[in-house]
């Protein structure tokens, strides 16, 4: 009898941001397919006889080819193992959580998928920055800055983005991040527009840079991985909140 | 001495969908006051001499003014009452956990902000409908379908946003979905772009229809609250998916 494979979302980092559904599905798994930015405390919730596997995945460097995953997932639950497959933040943002099961559901294998909370939403809201906010922003785009490796372009098209939402969320853009604030000022976006850039969050060295586009575009400010990038007005409105909060921050330009 | 308060994220609607630091929050609250759209299920976890206030909150009808809560969580915290401020979905995206969270540090309060799953994204991915998708889809943005009560317009300019983004998600837009579609289409959005509605997910009875903008801007779809909205080429891909995992829908126009 086959198994079943369940694509569940492990949160941004924090172990207390599991949800319970993917807490149960730790404990359940016969197999555990995970990446490298979920909680690793979390796995010490796995049985002991479970298989855990590391897939790794970070920008540019793949400990696994995603076909090699998708093998093993299949393999595993033809075989009649139930298999978790783990990635950090949710799954389907910027995971490969849909490809993932769109191709086991290909193969006749049940797939079910838990959804987890988003490092986009919620790295921003942790330290108090509002993705949106009435009377300040009523739109948020959620992109990746990372290039197409095979067109050497970026995915995402800045400059038409720069003026249709309201708060802009970067993932996986620190390498990129002042070749995207030139784009989005020639997008039309104002180079004062505020840029709060958070590293590392829910790691250790937590740091949070709170800029302008204008100064991302002049070098002033150098973003390491992983970060998450949020642009718009609702920045100033969370460094009121953070001030408030004596959360720690650097102010560059601002 | 002050209590604290904390601002929380229930998911969108199943419990399982709660984080661990919700659930704990929940057990140890003096004070809980929460929306409509929890998974009431969650409040099980409350201690039995917990107070529960009912915050309301539906689109245009809302039980307790937002004022009225702000005021309740600074008195209760005030007399040194830990207090849980419990939202649907995540309490930042479309709703007021931000203003909440500030106007209690400006009381001089000690606050907390535990993100959430959000139904944005949590809502089509449990149907197997992904937000982006390499190849497909590289941004999403999430938007509020409400029109503003003082204005008499729409928060959201849809017009502008019909091709800035490669998938958009409405939220509380089941009112006014087919002026939306309206809109999209001035834009420049393809008619023929596919649309999934959503509604009541998590609940009893939960409806997905696959439409395209064009049949929804011709009325030939009738949403209701609440109803998640995305519009984009990744519906289509999605609804390969869910034809494999035999999950119900109804299709017009498609």
């Amino acid at each position: 009898m086959a198994g079943k494979v369940i694509i569940a979302g492990a949160g941004p980092g924090d172990e207390g941001l599991l949800t319970l559904k993917c807490l149960e599905a730790i404990r359940a798994a016969d197999v555990i397919i995970y990446d490298r930015l979920i909680p690793m405390s979390a796995l010490k919730y796995a049985r002991n006889d479970a298989e855990l596997i590391f897939a790794g995945k970070e920008p540019g460097r793949h400990i696994m080819e995603e076909d090699e995953i998708i093998r093993i997932m299949i393999l595993r639950a033809g075989s009649g193992k139930n298999v978790l497959r783990l990635h950090g933040g949710d799954p389907f943002l910027f995971g490969r959580g849909f490809e993932e099961c769109l191709a086991v559901l290909n193969a006749g294998i049940p797939c079910e998928v838990i959804p987890g909370v988003t490092s986009a939403i919620a790295v921003p809201e942790y330290f108090l920055i509002p993705p949106v906010l009435r009377g300040v922003s009523s739109s948020v785009a959620i992109v990746t800055g990372m290039e197409d490796p095979r067109k050497g372009k970026s995915f995402v098209n800045f400059k038409e983005l720069a003026k249709a939402v309201n708060s802009l969320i970067i993932l996986m853009g620190a390498s990129r991040i002042r070749d995207i604030a030139k784009e989005l000022i020639e997008g039309g976006m104002d180079p004062g527009t505020p840029v709060a850039i958070i590293t590392r969050a829910f790691m250790e060295n937590t740091k949070i840079t709170i800029a302008t586009v204008g100064s991302v575009a002049a070098g002033k400010v150098v973003a390491e991985n992983p970060s998450v990038i949020i642009v718009g007005s609702v920045v100033s409105e969370g460094l009121k909140a953070m001030k408030l909060a004596n959360i720690k921050h650097e102010e560059i330009d601002t």
